[in-house]
C-alpha cells in the first residue's frame, strides 16, 4: 500500500467564497503515483468546507443566499453564544456543517473517479487568512 | 491490497425518491472478495444523495417535507439564479448537500459493518433520466 | 495492509448533548500500531451523529438551538409522520443528516492529522440509552 500527503493553502481575500480546487486535487494524484485507491480532501479548519457540486457561478451565488438565510453572519452575542468568546465567525461554523468537512473519492486506473459535473470546491466561510486543505491519497 | 469498482445505474421515474440501494452495495462487496477494508459509496451525479438512515416510508414522507422547506423546488430564475442557465434544478443542488453525497462504510469479515438500522439510500431529486451510484472497494 | 476496528459505547443521560471522542479515537489508532492510511469515525445508529468541528461549549449551545429551530423535535405525529409508528423521535433522524452520520480522518505518522482546532464529537439526538461509534482504521 502507497500514501501520499499534500496540503493545499490558500488565503482566500473575501469573507467567504467558493474555490474550485480539482486541479490541485488531480495534481496531488499524479505526484503520488496511485492507480487504485481512495482520496481523501478535507478542510483542516472548523470555519471551512470541502464539497462536490457545480462548477456554475449562478448556483454559488444560490448558495451563499441560502447559507445566510440557514446561518446568518451576526457577529457579536446577540444571536451565537460562540460570539461571546470574543469571535464573530459562529455562522461559519454551522454554515460549514450545512456544506461538509471532507469527500472521499474513488481513484480508479490513475484518475479521480467522478461523474460528468462532478468538481471539489473548498468553501471557505471565514476568510482573509492563510487556511489549509489536505489531501491523503491511499492505495496501489 | 485489493479493490473493487462497480457501478449501479438507476432511472428513477420521479423527480424525487429514496431508493434503498443496501442489497446492490452488499452484491458488490461479495463480487470484490474483500474482507476487510473500506467501502465508498457516492451519487456521481450533484443532483442526488447517497446517505444512510432509516427504511420508513413515514420517515421518507418528512424528509421530503423537510427538504421542500429547506430548499423549495422553484422553477425558472425568480427564486434561483442557477436556473438562469436553463436548468429548472436549482434545488436539487441544495438538497443534495444537507443529505450528502456519499458515506463510507467498514468491511469487517466480509461484511457492511452496520449498526441494527443502518441502511443505504440514493436520494434522487431531480429524476426522469438514468443515473449512476459508484461503489468503491479497497481493501484484502 | 493492517486494519483495526473498535467499537465506542456510550450511554448519554440526556435526549441530546455533544460529546468530545477524540481521546478514544486516538487510544483506537495507538492500539492499531498504523502509522499511514485512513481512519473511518461513524456513528452505528441513525439518529446519532460524528462530526468535526470545535470544542466550546457556546457553539454546542449555538448546534443545539439551531438544529432545534431546523427540525424541532415534537412527539406525536402532529408534525412527523415517523412517529406514527409509536417513535417520538422523528427530529433526531433529520438532525443526524445535518451535522453527519460518519468523519474520514487521515492518518500520518501514526498520528490524526487534523489541523489546529479538529476535534470529533458524538452528536446524540436521542439519547437515554446505550449506543456505539465505530472506529474502522485500514493502512500500514
Amino acid at each position: 500500500m502507497k500514501s501520499y500527503r499534500k496540503e493545499i493553502w490558500m488565503n482566500v481575500p473575501k469573507r467567504r467564497a467558493f474555490i474550485n480546487i480539482t486541479p490541485q486535487v488531480e495534481q496531488a494524484l499524479r505526484e503520488s503515483g496511485i492507480r487504485e485507491g481512495l482520496c481523501l480532501v478535507n478542510s483542516m479548519h472548523i470555519t471551512a468546507s470541502v464539497f462536490i457540486n457545480d462548477d456554475e457561478s449562478g448556483l454559488h451565488h444560490d448558495f451563499e443566499r441560502w447559507l445566510e438565510a440557514l446561518a446568518p453572519a451576526v457577529p457579536g452575542p446577540s444571536h451565537y453564544r460562540h460570539n461571546l468568546t470574543g469571535e464573530d465567525n459562529a455562522d461559519a461554523h454551522l454554515k460549514r456543517q450545512v456544506m461538509g468537512r471532507e469527500v472521499v473519492v474513488a481513484v480508479t486506473d490513475g484518475r479521480l473517479d467522478f461523474g460528468p459535473w462532478e468538481q471539489i470546491f473548498y468553501g471557505e466561510f471565514d476568510g482573509m487568512r492563510r487556511k489549509r486543505v489536505l489531501v491523503k491519497i491511499i492505495g496501489e
